[in-house]
């Protein structure tokens, strides 16, 4: 199997000093999975919505099962000037674009936004990661919530704060990893044939 | 730093049950180093030089000193129908055209192609190494050599044997990751500002 993982810097393991992010915490031991992780680092829905499936053609492969990942929205929520870089409901309409389109094409979930450790941001992030599990819902497209187990405990904020502001480390991503491999949509995604 | 790797599986870490592949191994512990895993399976130099361009734009910054890291040829060296998929003239003019453009972005290095379990694969890989060795010089990149080391001790062979036929497990990228991460082209590479 293909796991194709699009995002921004938390997909990319941003500040993992293993260098597997959540993504490749989750796929641990799992040999036969290739992992394309095409994370970027301050990428908005935006950016993403542009450059996504160009990326995808090039990976994409008749000869085994694929699959993509998603999660973004982070950085659409940074505030420039007074207002959000996306606007919420730009940010809605970039990942319905992205989650139908990918959808067509294979097997798709969406990993919802992790926390920052700044009230205000956090604030939007949690709009954002309801308006995106209302969409998923509404979309048939899978989708795991990290926000508030990240949010409410463990090592994420502490890391990130004690990093860049917004980076955890490698015990952040391993709880973020664990959230996600132990959800029964990403076994689905990644179990199956 | 952003370290861009582009390349075939062996960059992408096929196989790999840790999905590290040699470059994260070779990165462990260099929490400041955002890598950008860019490997594609199958991809021969033709197809890499089509589109390094587009994925690299997406992800080089003004704010952090940026890196490319290349790594193929092994691709280009399997047999259809009596020739190589690639031949070895053009694998050349791929790899200058790459390494010329990418080397006008940033620093740029060539990791050489590893060996496969295959006698007329291996020759054949042999010769483009060389090729590329020489290109190298002429170009004025680095490049680190890879291929007799890893074809003449070790798990790379016996791995990829047991496995697929072409990637080896942790032990034979760990291997490679070591190779690498020893030389001072390398050091350079990741450790200058």
């Amino acid at each position: 199997m293909r796991l194709l993982a699009f995002g921004e810097s938390f997909v990319a393991g941003a500040g993992d000093p293993d260098h597997l992010g959540w993504v490749g915490r989750a796929l641990r031991g799992r040999r036969a999975v290739t992992l394309y992780n095409l994370g970027i680092r301050g990428a908005t829905t935006t950016k993403l919505a542009g450059l996504w499936r160009g990326e995808a053609q090039a990976r994409l492969s008749d000869e085994e099962p694929c699959r993509i990942v998603f999660s973004f929205g982070v950085n659409d929520t940074w505030e420039e000037a007074g207002a959000a870089r996306v606007a919420p409901a730009q940010s809605l309409l970039n990942a319905r674009a992205m989650l139908s389109e990918a959808g067509a094409l294979c097997p798709v979930l969406l990993v919802g936004p992790p926390p920052v450790p700044d009230a205000g941001r956090q604030a939007r992030i949690a709009a954002l990661n309801e308006n995106l599990r209302q969409l998923c819902a509404s979309l048939q497209v899978p989708f795991i919530d990290v926000f508030q187990p990240l949010a409410a405990d463990g090592p994420w904020i502490a890391e990130a704060a004690a990093w860049d502001g917004a980076h955890p480390g490698a015990e952040g991503y391993q709880r973020m990893a664990e959230l996600v491999a132990a959800h029964p949509a990403w076994r689905s995604l990644t179990l199956a044939d």
